[in-house]
């Protein structure tokens, strides 16, 4: 890559975030976008196939990030709490957490982008299947841990991104998990 | 609406399901869904505004009828077990099971009707998680019930519409909640 591109998908990143920002994802072009990170059109689509994308970047990083951590857990005899951990220890704040913010509000005022996060989502939870299953795990409680567990952490983070006090999205997942525990039926195996 | 319309909407979704199939998703034009359901590509879009669309004619209607069950369920205090049941209740056979065993395989096999299904989730779970605010629970509670309860019920409906042996969906649902309370922490409000 031509040392004068370096940055270029960065620069993307925020002049699109930006831009979303200040007249919405369904009225900004790609053109406005590669005009606002001074780059052309040509170099926007080296790095993104279409304007949803621009926001998901670092997508395919996070995601094998995750699974690897799965498949690295020491132990997955609880698996419900190894999917909640691996993500609630991750770093999400990258770039900074102001950064992190304004991200999340885009993507949820712009139904465009939604589709899109949710199926980052869905393919996270996939994978998180199948690396659970790749531990031994049965395929039914590989499900419901991979698909619990995100939604479990998913009520922590968006309290912790749309929050401004410096909460810690650790103790918020634990807070959402035990939650969780008084809404599921009494035991019964302990009956 | 002229008597000769009556039923288009229903055959334009036979007809889209069928190419589909024959084809995928991607490789089959609007122009090809009217022609089979032989009607003009206008009547295709006096009912539905794309293709991917066509597979989700009842998805509002079906979203009203649950969100409505939340309204009129006589007693909210367990709110996880209130979203699985009446998901696990409903009537989803509609025009046969044959017919939704064909419609999720179509969407579990192509990414662009994938994602739409997702943001059809999300909607009833944003509706739900109103609807239960409007019943008195909690914003946190509301939001794990909904979003813990959907996927609950989800796993419970893979099974159901993909197995051929006449399994019972509310049984199904109960095992996947007997199962998530093996994986969530036992319970310290009791220790």
């Amino acid at each position: 890559m031509p040392r004068w591109e370096q940055g270029s998908a960065d620069r993307l990143t925020k002049a699109a975030l930006e831009l979303f920002e200040e007249q919405g994802f369904e009225n900004t072009s790609v053109v406005e976008i590669a005009d606002r990170a001074r780059v052309t059109t040509r170099t926007f689509f080296r790095y993104f196939p279409d304007k949803r994308e621009v926001l998901f970047a670092e997508s395919d990083r996070i995601r094998a990030a995750l699974v690897q951590a799965i498949l690295d857990a020491p132990d997955v005899t609880e698996p419900l709490q190894v999917v909640t951990a691996i993500l609630a220890e991750f770093d999400w704040i990258g770039p900074g957490i102001a950064l992190q913010r304004r991200r999340h509000a885009v993507i949820a005022a712009n139904p465009g982008l939604l589709e899109r996060d949710l199926i980052k989502q869905n393919d996270i939870a996939v994978e998180f299947i199948q690396a659970l299953r790749r531990r031994g795990v049965d395929e039914s409680t590989a499900r419901l841990a991979a698909r619990v567990g995100i939604q479990v952490f998913a009520a922590a983070y968006v309290q912790w991104v749309e929050r401004d006090d410096g909460a810690d999205l650790r103790k918020l997942t634990d807070a959402a998990m035990a939650l969780l525990q008084t809404l599921v039926p009494a035991g019964r195996a302990a009956d």
